[in-house]
């Protein structure tokens, strides 16, 4: 293939591998500067004390509607997660809308109305917007962005940063996984399920403001969207040279999310969350962080999942309920465009 | 009609009075706080001092490339335009795509280059970001959004808000109007113009602070983009209650655009600029600031073009070359849909 040819694939926007090459080889090849190449979820945006915090998302979903929520909400609990995983306090979020025309007006009411429920939950105000309608055919009916802004407290600064993580740190999670991704799933009318999935769409900032309030021992936060846990392990895993070994006998996983990905060959660990951390801290602090995180109804099911190892330098391994091992590899290929 | 069934239009997304209609009826129904009320083009942040202001766009211009720019230079030109017009010194943005399944690497690439340069002429940063692929067919080829955050000085906060603005002030324009949106036309397939109209897209932070810089009598800016200069002067007669008189014979107009409006019957006053600024101030001022404005780059061509007045309140008047006046209405539906 002629280089000049080369096209974008659905896998560019997956979060895995591919998307990891767009960033590295064309974005920041040309926007590189100290605080994008940082790559965290959230820009430390440096200011008089305490600074700032700036993120940004946009949300194809498709459907709009889905079982525990809509692109509404998803483009607020996503904004509002991504600032929270950077230690900040999510303060002010921006609503960009592009709609294709004919679009039912009590839809995107519907899609309003609960983006603002889900910014009052969170606690974070819509500052500004922007809305853009283009022909029919020309989108597909809804995309939102938002970007947010969060004010970061000095002593939270690193916990995007994965510094200081050491052999026998704890990974935990606040609840089960692959939740979002199956009930997106389900909603589409290919697939003619009679599935209890619902998506885990969730606010986090709250859960997680209690854990950093309560311990000064998070070494780092990231919250598995698309790609799922596996794709943020790996990323981990790469920016630490350590292993990282996970028990499958530990992970949550609701039963329709295990019967839906069994059914469709899917592997609950690559499906995405959005309402969902991985958290890890020293082996010390593992089951106090627990105890605070299982007292938010955010985080009843939270589990320590896995722990960071001197074996296997930048694998994952899943040690299986029968025993085996195997590696859990990052993403390549897009299995479910269009979660987010 | 069924109000259930009420459609989302192409006249919702144009700067107009559907626009403004969509946004009080539906987006401040459900966003409504003090800072979003303002409807500035960009959010005024409380914090300590010096404030941050917030503002985001989506563009959708279509084709992505047209003479004088592109998708990418007007995403950053938009987004710091909107910063600088609310008195605030544009310095991060955030750059979010979403691209059609297919599209070609090399012409993503040449966008993604005149992103970051004109965001280094700009001098603001990008520092964070987000990419969306959707299936063929789902979006027309490249979509994207910028956030931007500026920093913003005490004495410049008012600049957006229209206050004290007074009978005599005068209204002054850097240059020539319609250029963008006509360039957008003559790029479109379908006509087939032999014109050499070239897009004004520019970034006025510079000049914007020159004239803040050297000028404590700045009453008022904004940049005339949707809807163009009548939009504008119509929601700051409304705002104001004060009548607006035009000069036509002051309005700079490049003629190669007076010969597309001719043709195609459009006004330039409701043509999209994207590197334009509308400023009102003092009388006693007027030929200081334009001065100031003439001495950069991107003010040659700037002038005088009107006042403001007690007559005709919250309307805005043009006296023809030809002696007589013509009532500049609000824009209703969209003449040019996707030109930003």
């Amino acid at each position: 293939m002629n280089p000049g040819e080369e096209k974008i694939l659905l896998s560019h926007g997956n979060g895995g591998r591919m998307m990891h090459r767009l960033i590295e080889n064309l974005f920041l090849k040309y926007f590189e500067n100290t605080i994008l190449n940082e790559q965290t979820d959230a820009a430390i945006l440096p200011t008089d004390s305490p600074g700032i915090a700036f993120t940004t998302d946009s949300f194809v979903v498709d459907p709009l509607f889905f079982p525990g929520g809509n692109i509404g909400k998803l483009a607020v609990c996503g904004t509002v997660n991504d600032l929270a995983v950077s230690g900040a306090d999510p303060r002010y979020i921006s609503v960009s809308f592009i709609i294709e025309e004919g679009f039912l007006m009590k839809e995107l009411e519907l899609i309003v109305k609960s983006l603002s429920e889900e910014a009052r939950k969170a606690q974070v105000i819509i500052v500004t917007g922007d809305t853009k309608v283009v022909n029919q055919g020309k989108c597909d009916k809804l995309f939102i962005n938002t970007a947010g802004i969060g004010s970061v407290r000095k002593e939270n600064r690193l916990v995007s940063k994965a510094q200081n993580i050491q052999p026998g740190d704890l990974i935990l999670i606040n609840g089960t996984i692959g939740d979002h991704g199956m009930a997106v799933m389900s909603a589409r009318e290919s697939f003619n399920f009679k599935t209890r999935v619902v998506s885990d769409c969730a606010s986090l900032n709250h859960l997680i403001r209690e854990v950093l309030d309560q311990s000064s021992t998070i070494k780092f936060m990231r919250d598995p969207t698309r790609g799922g846990v596996a794709t943020v392990l790996n990323e981990l895993a790469g920016k630490t040279g350590l292993g990282i070994e996970i028990e499958e006998s530990a992970l949550p996983v609701n039963r329709g999310v295990t019967a839906m990905c069994e059914l469709l060959g899917f592997d609950p660990l690559y499906i995405a969350n959005e309402g969902k951390v991985l958290i890890v801290t020293n082996p010390m602090e593992g089951n106090h962080i627990l105890e605070i995180m299982k007292k938010n109804k955010l985080g009843k099911q939270s589990a320590i999942i896995g722990r960071i190892t001197s074996d296997h330098p930048g694998k994952v391994v899943l040690k299986t309920e029968t025993g085996g091992r195997r590696i859990i590899d990052s993403l390549t290929g897009d299995p479910l465009p269009r979660i987010c």
